[in-house]
């Protein structure tokens, strides 16, 4: 279904409309986790999130028809931003269902960019309902945020780009939320650089896939953790792609996530989510593992509210 | 002193110590300034600001006699951990008076780059007097943060790289503290770029440049700022300097400097401090003057103490 040649493509796709983003290092974050990692800046990218890239190229791949009555999702995050300004590149409509305890600055994001907004109670069902009342009424496309091709397509690009960057990368990691970044990185690597070995991480308060990964089905979220963009239960699309291409999961605690996201913070002078923080955190812990090897890690994003994130480091 | 031969063979010869640091842009703070702003971001540079420059271009231009001796600083900030960083480099001794106000994330900085530090009480005075008898004690060469022609000379390449990176600049704003950084930009930019109009960027709470413009002569900072960078009272040689090559000087208060720090922070995901911010503050206050020209700014630093900073956001 994702080949290769779809990846090269959607890259070709939405490169005018995405930062090719840099890789950053840190002599002394390599001092304390004992090996050289390459941070793939995703935290810089269009939105503050790898988000942009996939839903500009599920959005750029509608027919004239769809565009005609515009997309839809339903997100309280990062997603939420990316399909509105696909929708704004597109110039057509977006409609954004979000959960009424949405921080405002999110909803000033998606307002920005011409998104509409519909507020609901904060429960996945009632978020699901309103979005199909949503598009029942417009016969908008919805844009789901991983259980998509199209958009699982997109994500790949980052991972593209950092190994055509960076040679001989040992490792890759990245967060998994509902799954659309880790199966995106895992099919790039495949087909960019197989001799890299694909590592996901998660909250262990929505250690979901973890748990997944040991009974062979998915199972559902917790969904209790500060890394709030990685508490969706991985999707029925993104798991097959998971089992079969990425070696392990490796769980963090939201202590250990906050410690990982203040380092990068105090030593790189970067802006990284509690989300973003999650791979970073899982090396520290498993320090062993990944000795003196070359390590990739995809800074998911850089969206916090800094009056909350601020607290945690008091 | 400082030809255009001077900061070329400076650069070259601080370039395998330092990060030529990237230029970052964002839509959305060009849409809120109404021009276009290019940040030169200084606070990914070693040590977390440009004075890695200054202090490795003086500490490389040492005599074989002077580096038995080791090279010595009082510094409660930035030039503290560069000089000691420039120490390590070259393989000597450095010895660092610090206030004992300093917070203890910045002595450990110096000492990680096996900086020796002395603790004086917070004041000019005393950190002078400290640092005098260190220096007859061990016959280091005192590595001054501003008053030093090889100083200078370094954190002018900085300027220098962002002036060959991006072409037709019609303003280029830099935080003035002792004058160390405005100095040597000024003269890159009438080397490397003279369409180019420098402009200075001060604390209402510290504005002696600001005030000593106006006299013709050096006036005493009051040193009462959130920007704890730029409290130093602009020093005896790069005054006639600033007096001949910058065009003006602008003032913000403590207020402005937090927002806009706060700007960057939330919009390009970076962190800078807010001594870095006082450019960007400049160029929200006088929006008439730079309504759509080119602007460039130098992110001077990102070391903040997250914990402090943090409280700002709430």
């Amino acid at each position: 279904m994702i080949t290769k040649e779809s990846i090269e493509q959607a890259h070709e796709r939405i490169k005018p409309y995405i930062h090719h983003t840099p890789v950053m290092t840190s002599t002394s974050i390599n001092d304390i986790a004992g090996c050289s990692i390459f941070f793939k800046c995703e935290n810089l990218q269009k939105v503050g999130a790898f988000k942009a890239r996939g839903a500009t190229n599920a959005g750029l791949q509608l027919s004239a028809e769809q565009k005609k009555n515009g997309i839809a999702a339903h997100s309280s995050g990062n997603h939420a931003q990316a399909v509105a300004r696909a929708a704004q590149i597109l110039g057509i409509k977006s409609y954004i269902v979000m959960p009424s305890t949405t921080p405002q600055i999110k909803k000033n994001g998606v307002a920005g960019f011409g998104g509409q907004i519909f507020e609901c109670e904060p429960t996945i069902p009632a978020r699901e309902k309103l979005l199909a009342e949503v598009i029942a009424k417009t016969g908008a496309t919805e844009i789901h945020p991983f259980n998509n091709y199209d958009v699982m397509t997109g994500q790949a690009t980052a991972a593209k780009e950092f190994l055509e960057d960076i040679k001989g990368l040992d490792f890759l990691l990245v967060p998994i939320g509902g799954g659309g970044l880790i199966s995106g990185t895992a099919l790039a690597a495949k087909y960019f650089s197989p001799s890299t070995v694909v590592v996901g991480t998660e909250p262990a308060g929505s250690d979901d896939t973890f748990r997944s990964f040991i009974s062979g089905k998915i199972e559902p979220a917790q969904a209790q953790s500060i890394a709030d963009g990685l508490l969706a239960t991985v999707g029925e699309k993104t798991f097959p792609i998971i089992r079969e291409n990425v070696k392990e999961v490796i769980t963090v605690t939201d202590a250990e996530i906050v410690a990982a996201m203040r380092l990068i913070w105090d030593r790189m002078k970067i802006i990284v989510e509690p989300s973003g923080a999650v791979p970073f955190a899982a090396v520290l812990k498993s320090k062993e593992k990944f000795k003196g090897k070359r390590v990739g890690i995809i800074l998911s994003g850089g969206n916090v509210d800094l009056a909350q994130v601020a607290k945690l480091f008091s």
